[in-house]
């Protein structure tokens, strides 16, 4: 029996264990995706304990507490942080075989050099361990991310953020991790929803171009794009219900266009149709400027309405939607290639039966304009889990070139989760390792680190032009 | 090589041996959703031989008998008994892999002491064992039973069941077992039936109340729901295409509802609009009642209409549907969330591509009501296999509390399949102790008792209030 | 760790091995769907290098290279053909996991006795050896496909086809193996095609049957199936989008085609009636005659149009389709099972997901008829891998008699590609030994053998009547 999560967890091989502590331990991280805010790692924040930095926002969490019966005043109520973290404990303990073990457990080990267990009977001694080293002079913000290793982070920003935090991350020298904004319209996007032609309104203030027309939209936005790449953007980022492709003439998008702003509801179509031609427009820029398309899709949210109006969203009440077709994604990006402006573009589904169907549509995409244009994103939120890794990736290996994949994002809201870069490279060397001591790929030392390490850190760094 | 399912079949660690031998294989079972005759229960059944055991009313093994392109004949036809028996025995030998090939030899082994494995050189040995062994004194329905360590089994019932056999059973204090009704009122909900306004005259002559209206018939099914109560009932059961959401307002319902009785065709909108609110008014009242309410879904059946003309339904006709809206899931849970009437819920795809998506919804739903209130079923009928049962609990595991799940049924119409249960333990300890001995969970022996006992007997015991 | 692809390569257990090398490598290849050109068997051609073996006509390494970020030129261009191959050795190292680097390595052992791993630094070398083997007297097409103990191979031809080089094959005593024809009308089929109409004429010309009516239509498909009976012809084949199942009657259906030839778009709904009646109609007639019909469905393609005006189709620009319904697969096969006209048929679907299913379905639709009269097809195309196969068995095996499998098909284009049958045969091997070895199938050497031998090549033989 091997300890628990000891220096060879998730390596089985000899061949496994090379790989991971001669290679891919050693790179550093590039987050290329997250939803960190800019603004406490300028300001060096500190915790004072460690219920605000693992319960204070993360959803993942809060689901899990609901699913053991737990009271929302244990959760995201008045108990007092200690009480949260006993409760969470008593969770934690049920949570066999879930990634939020394991990540949990990560942490405690490499950021608070604790090697036992949490559960409910351990909960007190590491609530004051964890506390104590968070009084440590290199366990703020900054001091985390740089114990990480960590080289470049991009946020994940409005168009209309100022990116203040970020202007003032570039100008200070003592940090030495890069951190990059990207950019996320899905506010000008969403047409369907209330607030937004109150964020039309905001977004012409800030580009200084008055939007009355679809055009004048896309020409507000193309403004905040040139000011998003001075700041160093180099990506961009979509949240989908699904990807659509629903063609329109440029006066029937302008109806639409004029209808929403006059305050009338859309149909469906009408929606799809204004979303196709933002999707459009904006690849057309993205190519423009080699920026990387990341495309989300396949989330419901804020199912649960009654907690919706009382939590508002990203409190743990999405799931995976179903509903996609392999049709409109495979006509969005034929629309492109055909028009000579696809963009590198990166697809995540959060329904895991679309990983071959997509491993699929990207190898119709492919050109020579960059090594692995066209990617399956590694295995995003519900699907981020050692099943779920070891599934896309050899998915993606069946159906393309495993060695030009970019690898492991968080898409965290957490200081402390650099460890699942950890997790990924282990899970990854494991699968690699078990094929060369299954006689399944040649034992050669030169092909093998080169494709670590692309995965692990250089291929990321070469596509995004870092 | 290990022998042929000995006593460590399946389990293939240290770890897994221990689990199952000293905590999994001591549990009673509760067998809390079955098909089994509570009348064959009470009169105690013997049985002739073990084709009628084993053949009489099993479309499982039927339809593997057709694939080796066996005649109906003997089949469902008019051959003797032991030709049946025969032809059972040479396409179980074809059926490598298949849960059937497990099932057969583990209730061979512990029912009738058979060692061997049965192929068409063994079938006579094997049917004089068995049928010898049919005549012992401990071979009966109740013996069967008892010999079985089940403590609970709830069977499936219809509203207009008198429930005359339940109330036998339950004043014979000659027999441990609890055999208590579950509710499945699928011929009140399946208004597109032929028989549906037959059904309802039946209904309104049971409950004695005037079913003209959609709300008498919510009246009729409240009073029999009553009925139901006082003889145990804490379960309720619907057999449905795919859960739908379609809301309509009480006028367009009435009109629906009194098209259907003056004898008039629906439209698949109608349809679902009355189903819909007949699920919203069953929900509530099992919420109020303290019921779980159990949901299978993802069936398509008689598909052969030929053969559904010869032998009617549950003859082995039946297959997956892969039309199923995760939307409508969803929105139906919502509905329920929103109103305060959300009972206990399982949900049972049949469809395994629905894992993560039902892993994903469920999450949304959890509250403090209860412990682990909605959960996603052990894999159901085509998924009731070694691969499909693993995939369920790692799917659940990955997205939820696999320490709060409750674990298996037998979904049978057979009284000797209550070795399924010892089929699902075996996996479940072989599961849990992989990752112990892979050190991805602590080798903490009071943790882990407390996770087998609760998968095996305890969170079923405690979710269903028995 | 086990040497690269050595004799035992995957082969993970001693029965795994004697099941591979006692039997399954012993039996003879029947390649029963295949897209080689009989032409090339009959004039025996030779080729000038490797790369006109391997990447003259395979769209699955030419989508790689574009995965590798390859100029088109050494794909489908103008560069010499050593450059071309030194392209392809730098994309095929990235390619770990893949199937393509495991059936390359098989053919570079199998076929050119090369021992190392073709990788950049070896194409020089790899490249020298493989074109001075070509030149042997045994690596023409002919010598190729003896050397690889092939029985049968059954091409795809069209209606129109006057199968001369099945003839001449036929009447060559010099070759023994069996080169039959397979009926592909898939032409007939595409009414929404630009094509449609012209084909008709020539069909006509062909049959001599004037079409200007459905039946005429079927009459002249009819008289051309005789003529492929005539030849041997044992099997047809259909690539679909999805199986439809939309009933129309005789007048509708004649006005569809009508419409159609005086030269008017179709909706969908018309589409799909027509290809509903056209399905049926051939179904019959393989009925009559004894053919197995296959059914290819689920792929979407020349989804990237801009490539498909350069290259035309079959160039890698497909994927898999999402869009399937269950619902009028099981329609369409109920259809055939009522009229009593379901022939033998294989269904294989490009989307993983639908695995269940299938194996759900299929087992509604067995009969007396034959053994195995509804098969689930080998894992196809962007399944045809070391986890699709393994799955598809797997699923087989779970839903119905994985003992009466028809095995694999090569689906090529290669003539190097019987490895191929090496590969799915070891795979198999694996899957078998594995369960024998935990105990889970009785190490019974009759019965092991009889299902071995049954799905590598005896129920292929029997099934097809060959």
């Amino acid at each position: 029996m091997k300890n628990f999560m000891d220096e060879d967890f998730l390596l089985h091989s000899e061949t496994a264990k090379r790989l991971y502590h001669e290679i891919a331990s050693k790179m550093p991280i590039i987050d290329y995706h997250c939803h960190i805010d800019p603004k406490e790692i300028y300001e060096d924040r500190r915790f004072d304990n460690i219920t605000q930095v693992w319960l204070g926002g993360d959803h993942y969490k809060w689901r899990q507490m609901r699913s053991n019966g737990i009271s929302e005043r244990y959760i995201t109520g008045d108990a007092t942080d200690y009480e949260k973290f006993q409760k969470w404990a008593e969770t934690l303990e049920k949570a066999i075989g879930n990634p939020l073990y394991h990540w949990s457990h990560l942490e405690l080990k490499r950021y608070f050099n604790y090697e036992g267990h949490l559960c409910s009977d351990t909960a007190q001694e590491v609530w004051e361990i964890c506390n104590q080293r968070l009084h440590d002079k290199d366990m703020t913000v900054r001091g985390i991310i740089s114990q990480s290793n960590v080289e470049i982070i991009c946020t994940t920003d409005d168009p209309i953020d100022d990116l203040k935090w970020h202007e003032l991350l570039a100008s200070d020298d003592s940090f030495d991790t890069k951190v990059l904004p990207a950019w996320r319209p899905d506010k000008a996007i969403n047409i369907e929803k209330e607030d937004f032609v109150d964020y039309l309104s905001k977004l012409s203030a800030v580009s200084q171009i008055k939007i009355n027309s679809f055009p004048s939209l896309i020409d507000a936005l193309r403004a905040r794009m040139d000011y998003f790449d001075k700041h160093g953007c180099k990506v961009s980022d979509h949240g989908l219900d699904y990807v659509c492709y629903v063609e329109a003439g440029k006066e029937e998008l302008e109806e639409i266009f004029q209808k929403r702003l006059s305050g009338h509801q859309l149909s469906s179509h009408e929606i799809d149709a204004y979303k196709t031609a933002c999707m459009c427009a904006f690849a057309k820029e993205y190519h423009k400027r080699g920026w990387v398309m990341q495309l989300h899709y396949g989330a419901a949210r804020n199912l649960n309405q009654k907690m919706f109006k009382k939590l508002g969203p990203d409190t743990g009440f999405d799931a995976i939607s179903t509903y996609a077709s392999s049709q409109q994604l495979a006509a969005y990006l034929n629309h492109l290639a055909f028009h000579d402006c696809l963009p590198k573009t990166i697809l995540y589904s959060l329904n895991p039966s679309d990983n071959a169907m997509i491993g699929s549509v990207i190898g119709c995409f492919q050109d020579e304009s960059a090594i692995g244009k066209i990617q399956q994103g590694s295995a995003w939120w519900f699907n981020d889990h050692k099943a779920g890794m070891i599934e896309q990736m050899t998915s993606l290996a069946n159906l393309g070139l495993l060695g030009n994949f970019i690898g492991m994002l968080t898409d965290s809201r957490s200081f402390l989760s650099y460890t699942r870069h950890e997790y990924f490279r282990r899970i990854l060397c494991d699968l690699i390792g078990t094929w060369v001591e299954n006689g399944e790929y040649p034992d050669d030392e030169k092909a093998l680190e080169k494709i670590i390490r692309g995965i692990c850190y250089e291929n990321c760094k070469q596509y995004f032009g870092f």
